[in-house]
């Protein structure tokens, strides 16, 4: 904007200096003019050391307060569907709205490397807004540090988020029971094949979009449809195999997934072909698996579907009345079984 | 302990490896055995996506919910007087106390560097379980992410705390007004003297402990004498003189700092000579700025000095009645005075 005052302490070529990480001027025009003038674009109050809510107004949303954190250190930092800040908005988001919370405030930690250029930044801070207004979820505390170059890596941020759950809502990832109906939001591995494509040394040359996406509308809908869902968990790191070993583990029962009805994007099957992955084990950063009782299963579905993040749902397997505790089985659709285990071993590393 | 089964997917020389961030058996052993087992050490419930509260045992509390994040990046990682895992629960501890709220639960996200000897990731979570028994404020959720060598040194971590906030505690950085008085808890500059002497390469032949400490309890016993007290900042990043110039902006107010009532240890003040810094610009991690009314100053002193993280607790200055708001003047024994300005340009970088 013509006019406007540079950024104080900004160096060479437009970037971020240990000044601002250093508590003093360079910081405070950096945190105000960029993080809290983008987060609260109708102006704020003067920055406390801490955000405070009124504890009235979360009793009349639920009885119980959610909190959740989780850090993201991908690696780009902007890729195809998404970047760094809207997958900080949404993963938060998402841990929150799988235990049923309604999102309430979010809090954002930036560790930032000494270089990282300020256009760049604000594109990342702005994706934030913008994430978390289409959530109705507003960031209201946060706390920058720069490190010298090579200290880290461009940028981590680390959210962490408070929600309100509604008194009838008891999800829990060792509610599932014999006999249940195992459902997931759509397709497996969008985020993970995304990232592997966007590094760029795999030379594919193919583009796929993250599945970045939050979910507690979503959740919102299945929970109106069905109060009574049993376990609910995102796919995150680990993937779908790693929800289902830990709900098969937590919950002591065993699992059955039906192959055929796994949904997974030809474009992801051909990554995965070619680099020896599985889908099963790939991230998801815009997929949650639902556990509902049988009689529940139409309406949890319909409920879904009906939602645009749902239109690829499915009901993918069930709780088994018998079987070994803690186990998973992928049946293929000639009836082939297949232990499915819990991920191991040297994993794809900065991918969320 | 003999007969203990190492954790899965350690390296050569008892180092993290990437699979512990990769959400597969690794990082569970990890988390389960290393982070959880130290935090909850009676044992927990299956791990949720989400911490869970009871909102109507916070109403019992207070009116209001705090909530604040920090991130630590302080090199070296063990230092005299703490470490990051005693200085992420205290920082956070600390931005709950100054607002008046009891700490009520902390979340910790951990971004560790491939390479990282778990017997010292273990030392330093054992110092951050230690330090938040000793607070009363259980870490019940947290996040692990591991990055490849050099993607960041060593060990990251943000913590965020909730806390409530009784109904007649008003605390604001905005709330300082004419003819207040300022207090301080005890002496500056000890935090970043010691972090600067650890370092080891300034040659200074001299050990500073760190002030790290968790204020909640000092506050309280601050606020049960002066539930009146009117601004209250932990005086970190940008030392005591960006706590002042922060304050006298947002109050609006002129600030007269009396120089000799300032407490600074001899060894403090030998290594900021030496080096050319200011004892009024170093960090500290257990220190909070008191301001409250005149009347109110002796019981608030007396508060202080009977706590033990306040013996050296002092007036150190009050409000002007009249002068130019948004500014801080240091007043020496002759009567002699000088601006003391926010801080600015390059600070000490990865301080805490
Ligand atoms: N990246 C950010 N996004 C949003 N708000 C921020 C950000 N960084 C800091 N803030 C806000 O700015 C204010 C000052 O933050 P700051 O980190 O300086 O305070 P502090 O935590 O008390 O100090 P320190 O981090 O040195 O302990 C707080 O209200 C904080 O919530
Ligand atoms: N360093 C830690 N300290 C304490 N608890 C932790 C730590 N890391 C993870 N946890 C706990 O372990 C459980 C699983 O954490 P995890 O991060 O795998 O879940 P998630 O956030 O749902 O997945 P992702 O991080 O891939 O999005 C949660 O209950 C979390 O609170
Ligand atoms: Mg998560
Ligand atoms: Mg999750
Ligand atoms: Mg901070
Ligand atoms: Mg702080
Ligand atoms: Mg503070
Ligand atoms: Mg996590």
């Amino acid at each position: 904007m013509s006019g406007e005052e540079p950024i104080s302490g900004i160096g060479p070529g437009g970037r971020i200096t240990l000044a601002h990480g250093g508590g003093g001027t360079a910081m405070r025009d950096l945190i105000e003019r960029v993080f809290v003038a983008t987060f609260h674009p109708e102006g704020t109050p003067p920055l406390e050391d801490q955000a405070r809510f009124d504890l009235a107004a979360f009793a009349a949303h639920g009885d119980r307060l959610a909190f959740t954190t989780d850090g993201f250190v991908v690696e780009p930092l902007e890729f195809p569907g998404g970047d760094i800040g809207k997958l900080a908005v949404c993963g938060t988001v998402n841990d929150l709205a799988v235990g049923g919370a309604r999102p309430v405030a979010l809090s954002a930690g930036f560790i930032i490397e000494e270089g990282l250029e300020l256009e760049r930044l604000r594109r990342i801070v702005t994706s934030m807004a913008m994430e978390a207004a289409r959530a109705q979820v507003p960031i209201v505390t946060g706390d920058t540090k720069v490190v010298p170059r090579g200290a880290c890596d461009g940028l981590f941020i680390t959210t962490t988020g408070i929600g309100v759950i509604r008194p009838d809502y008891q999800i829990s990832i060792a509610g599932a029971r014999p006999g249940d109906v195992i459902l997931i939001n759509g397709s497996l591995g969008d985020h993970g094949a995304a990232i592997l494509c966007a590094r760029g040394d795999l030379a594919l040359d193919v583009t796929i979009k993250s599945d970045c996406a939050p979910l507690h509308d979503l959740a919102a809908a299945l929970l109106q449809a069905v109060p009574q869902v049993r376990a609910m968990r995102d796919a995150t790191r680990g993937g779908l195999a790693g929800v289902l070993t830990e709900l098969a583990e937590a919950s002591r029962v065993a699992i059955g997934v039906d192959e055929a009805a796994l949904p997974v994007r030809s474009e992801v099957a051909g990554v995965c072909e070619i680099l020896g992955l599985d889908p099963l084990y790939l991230a998801n950063e815009g997929k949650l698996v639902a556990v509902v009782a049988p009689e529940h299963a139409e309406a949890a579905l319909e409920a879904m579907r009906a939602h645009p993040l749902g239109v690829d749902a499915a009901i993918i397997g069930k709780v088994a009345a018998e079987g070994r505790p803690g186990t998973v089985t992928l049946i293929n659709r000639f009836g082939g079984r297949r232990a499915v285990t819990m991920p191991s071993g040297e994993q794809l590393p900065r991918i969320c």
